[in-house]
């Protein structure tokens, strides 16, 4: 495995006091490579909220780590009232946002983790949540690994590859679910380029996925959202892949919006579809896409360019509509490659030989 | 006809030394409404080239007055010299972009008023020039009134219409294509509210379209361009409605980038697509889409958030790829919707009974 150029997603560090959790801010790339030192709950929440980390898997690794941080530095002297600041933490870290299941699976792991009898000390209990957060989050780029391995097997050899929003190293805790694909078909020799979705309203397209693939040498071209049609009409598009951030039992696919117009577009010019995910992101408890909640984000994110507030493009008083995902429902996808494997439709068979521990 | 509460796209005045081309800077829009005066050909092209003027109707009427411009303020004092510099202005005039046919409509009309035999001496070319400038910008306007009239009829009460980019007063010479029929509609009862996508890279959705119906205050929600194959799913689009910059004989349409992707949408979704358009619009010398030459515009206007040369959103060294328009199969479109009637399928015979004085 290469050596990656990119710097980790996440990390768990520790200064005098405690845990530090690091990321990198992604609101300042790609023009700014900073890593953040977060050392409270709220601000972990804060980095979550404001999208400096995003992408479902690494949310669900920035709250792992937000709940190790939670004990790790807590004042309380006893377990009962560390108790009570851990269920805080981890009702504050879950209202960040509403549609990664990954953010709910991983919380889920550091509240069994809390909760295996018997209580032990306060220190033992902190080391045992740092250690749960450490492993999620090495996992995690486990995961993508396998994933890349099993997505690469469907590519053909000089492929020209779509994408949208990111799905990388950035947004898991590192290699990427649908870049993790690329990454492995572009070390397979199977990778022509990649067309990059600028993926408005924040850019993260042209801003996130497009410099992963430029700190890898990987040919890329941005574009943006109004033209992936056009290029497949042109023959120019040999697949797509994209990320997900909830997918049920059905293969309903939640993903950063614009995701739904692209599968309805390759059904069209018969292009495959693939979605690619860590078992982590597929909530086996929703059976409809209709259930996923979608969040709505703020107005000023498409009316004021980059978040600059001298640079409206809307004129002041017209309403905006800014939901941040769609869905893509199961018989648009060709496949979802997770890191169990790659599941084919009937997806409510193939998913369910990914339940995990079943 | 109620007043339009906009200023004219277009005008012609005069100063002491001839015509002056007034338009509004919509670059400049939806901050500043600036009205230039233009008093050289070279100062059209640029206004056409930087699309301080733009719409494929507006482009043809800016091209028209800046052959006027040019007899009106020659210093010829014969007639030779000045059908040398008209000759040049066309020719200058007919570079600055390549997609919309209309311009070179709008220039073949001109070329023709200086052909009519016998020759007239300067003035009264100028003159006629001057008028022919003047007609052709008094009939786009009724062109859009009558476009707005045929293509009311075509929508329900309540209509929710999604509109792509700017075919509006200011796309025109007025009242606008697309938009002339929503006025149309609005007028007539028939609108609930307009989805209106932001049209990047250089978003004249959001920045125009979105001011012009403020301005009349119609109701409309601006979107990302990632956003209508959601909105559709969910029910929420009763119609698409765009403008046109060329249409073949035998009903491709090239519009704005985006819109072959909404007319797969709205097919998918059996959502009707209507192109409007006035017959200038019609190239009947072509018969495939393919054959449309698509102007391909600088990386910076999607490498550099609203032209700012301090906002790169792509990486340094990343290619993007940005062609300004795309090409819809006549098979996509339900209706094109002229100045002369509705053209239903099949396109070669109804745009043929609308030709021009055929």
């Amino acid at each position: 495995m290469a050596a990656s150029k990119l710097p980790p997603t996440i990390a768990l560090d520790s200064d005098n006091e405690g845990l530090v959790v690091e990321i990198i801010d992604q609101t300042l790339l790609p023009n700014e490579t900073s890593i953040l030192q977060l050392r409270t709950v709220a601000e972990v929440c804060e980095a979550i909220e404001s999208l400096r980390i995003r992408g479902a898997p690494a949310i669900g690794c920035a709250a792992a780590a937000g709940v190790a941080l939670c004990a790790s530095r807590s004042g309380a002297a006893t377990e009962d009232p560390l108790l009570g600041q851990l269920e805080s933490a981890i009702a504050q870290l879950a209202a960040t946002r509403p549609t990664a299941v990954n953010l709910f699976w991983a919380l889920e792991r550091m509240r069994k983790t809390i909760a295996r009898p018997p209580l032990p000390p306060r220190e033992q209990l902190a080391e045992a949540l740092a250690l749960e957060a450490s492993k999620i989050i090495a996992d995690d780029l486990a995961r993508c690994h396998a994933i890349g391995k099993y997505g690469a097997r469907l590519l053909q050899p000089n492929s020209r590859i779509l994408t949208h929003c990111n799905a990388g190293a950035l947004a898991t805790a590192g290699y990427g679910t649908a870049l993790g694909v690329i990454r492995a078909a572009d070390e397979a020799g199977l990778l022509n380029m990649v067309w990059v979705d600028e993926t408005r309203p924040l850019l993260q397209g042209a801003r996130l996925t497009a410099w992963e693939l430029a700190q890898e040498d990987i040919d890329c071209i941005v574009i943006t959202d109004n033209m992936p049609a056009s290029l497949m009409a042109r023959g120019l598009v040999d697949a797509v892949i994209v990320g997900a951030d909830r997918i049920t039992a059905c293969g309903d696919v939640a993903n950063k919006i614009g995701t739904y117009g692209l599968a309805v577009l390759a059904d069209y010019h018969d292009i495959p579809f693939y979605v690619a995910a860590p078992i982590s992101t597929v909530d086996y408890q929703l059976t409809s896409g209709d259930d996923i909640p979608i969040e709505e984000r703020s107005a000023q994110e498409i009316t004021h360019l980059g978040g600059h507030s001298d640079l409206p493009v809307v004129p002041v008083g017209v309403e905006v509509f800014n939901p941040a995902f769609d869905v893509t429902p199961n018989e648009l996808v060709s496949a979802i490659v997770t890191d169990r494997g790659v599941a084919r439709p009937p997806y409510e068979e193939a998913l369910a030989r990914f339940i995990p521990n079943a």
